[in-house]
């Protein structure tokens, strides 16, 4: 590691500390060194707050002068909820500027590293770029798509089974994985189900985590012909909102009757009963959701699957087989005649949490590369 | 790592490396070490050959005496194909031998140590141990019930399907996992299937591997009712040996039909048209087939796992996701109606090959511990 790679890596663990908590703003971090000693360190931390340029000037003070910022994003060169930190930059007489990738926002996208070049400041772009691409995957999409990032979750047995046929289903993996799946709910905007799971299992989709407060998710449930019913647990919009995205065809009076109840109702196109998901998504993303965690059924995932808008998989394998030729598995749907249709997927890493295995895994050729 | 266990890992590295060829023999390996130089080394390689202590002794001559000797399995002390090593053993006055593990073989079970302690030889039992009867789980399986050893083999895409609906399967995995298949079918004395993947693939199931001249494993196919065709590939009996195993019942007329072409037929009890998979392996046992390496399709895979069989799962995962509400899956037959149902394993490794991820797990409590 490169002592200029050094640096970037602390930049981006700052960035990485506020994971699910700057949403729809990218996580960024920025260290300030000098002579060998780190000067500044700051991270964005939410929206509406300071830029982590900004918290590393403050910081550094007058040892900026003459001194090597590193940023894990361009620093940006527009006027949004604060200055741009482009100009921050200048000002601050730092002599040079290493970024780890160009800001896929539009507004952004190279105007910023111009800008410090223009003012005979030295920058280098791309250190540790792949890690920085990596840390904001869902930005990046965002930017690229204006929709939300999908990420793909579900549990199966190690003969690829997620219930039996009766639909039993508690528990296939064991209690470190299910808290797991608490982190990461409480990373994203928004977590899906299909209706049928909320008929099935009655979840509350909220977020357990032991010792911090859990941040609840919007819960989207995807549920054509409201068959929702009026006691379920995801309706109770006090501990969090709840989006029922609908047929566009479904009785007026029927949706009037979810929103008094504080019910966020979003009708969309359908086919079939099958609701065309490019049109929730953008919808969703509009509504201000800039990730969502797919959680199933099996009909649900391959909907998502079939209209490409998988992200990202996280896949929990359990150290447990069941066999059963009826039993149901991750991805139903319609079904593909050749081994050819399937979709091609990189695996990105294996880990055990607990006694499962988890995979995560990213469509070939997706946007966050 | 200590002494002792660097010198015993040399030895299980040595003995590891006749895999597949000293069946129903263990593998074993022994180094003498004396005044910190290795004076012998020997393995056994081949049923009827020389046992590894022989070897040993044989290249440290003069220098065995005062040494100490190093053995994956406790020297025998029976007379079988050879004359007991535990007699060798003492004759070398070598001063102290360290056992990985006692021999389960009935025959010896602890005798071999006794006669060395008896003989007034230090005698230290269980160095890598857990190592050694991972080496020898097949022996270890073989001697404690009289059956093969039974692996479950099958290659599923990351939703859990093995093939598309209409059986489709061309392929799964990439090509360095399928030639991982043929090291491991290189290293069996038979491979299993059922005869609708005879009827719908018309395998050959012989071992092609590069550079290596490839041992042909019996093929031995599950057939209830003699449904496979006078021109399966795998009747091709000059290749490799076969056995159908086909129920009782069957027309003798029919199973003389096959006899005739060279084929050994195998009638077992069946009820529903499923064969008694224990009986089969009982008798495959007696035929000299000590590790079997089941690949399928799921109807097979399932009475298998019904029955208890299995006694180690390798798993070939690729990065592909095909859906499918009809597709197959690895292991089907019985529908379980509870989750709770499940046969728990233990996962051993995670490991990628090629760009398909391999798992290899352990029914919990299996013997091979």
């Amino acid at each position: 590691m490169t002592t200029d790679e050094k640096y970037m890596q602390l930049a981006l663990d700052l960035a990485a500390s506020a994971k699910g908590h700057t949403n729809p703003n990218p996580l960024v971090g920025a260290v300030i060194v000098k002579d060998g000693v780190i000067v500044g360190t700051g991270l964005h931390r939410k929206a509406g707050e300071p830029h982590a340029e900004v918290h590393a000037f403050r910081m550094a003070g007058e040892h900026a002068k003459g001194a090597t910022l590193y940023v894990t994003l361009e620093p940006c060169s527009h006027y949004g909820k604060t200055p741009p930190c482009a100009n921050l930059v200048k000002e601050s007489e730092v002599s040079r500027v290493v970024v780890a990738m160009q800001d896929p926002n539009p507004d952004v996208a190279g105007r910023g590293i111009q800008l410090l070049r223009d003012a005979g400041i030295e920058v280098e772009v791309g250190v540790l770029e792949a890690q920085s691409r990596r840390l904001n995957e869902r930005f990046i999409h965002n930017m690229r798509t204006s929709r939300p990032f999908v990420i793909s979750k579900y549990a199966m047995t190690l003969d690829g089974k997620i219930a039996a046929h009766t639909g039993h289903s508690k528990w296939v993996t064991g209690e470190a994985a299910r808290e797991d799946v608490h982190h990461i709910r409480h990373e994203v905007d928004g977590i899906l189900v299909g209706v049928g799971t909320v008929i099935a299992d009655n979840p509350s989709l909220t977020t357990r985590l032991n010792g911090v407060k859990g941040k609840n998710p919007v819960r989207i449930i995807m549920d054509s012909s409201l068959r929702t019913r009026e006691n379920a647990n995801v309706l109770n919009v006090e501990e969090a909102k709840t989006i029922i995205v609908c047929s566009e065809d479904v009785d007026q009076e029927k949706i009037a009757a979810f929103e008094k109840n504080g019910v966020i109702m979003l009708p969309v196109r359908s086919e079939h009963k099958r609701l065309d998901i490019d049109e929730m998504l953008e919808k969703l993303y509009q509504l201000g959701i800039t990730d969502i965690l797919v959680e199933g059924g099996s009909t649900v995932n391959a909907s998502f699957l079939q209209s490409g808008a998988i992200n990202k998989y996280i896949i929990y394998v359990a150290p447990k087989v069941l066999g059963g030729r009826l039993s149901l598995t991750p991805i139903a749907g319609h079904s593909a005649t050749s081994m050819d249709e399937a979709f091609d997927v990189e695996f990105d890493s294996f880990e055990k949490v607990g006694h499962d295995l988890r995979i995560i895994a990213y469509p070939k050729n997706g946007d966050e590369k």
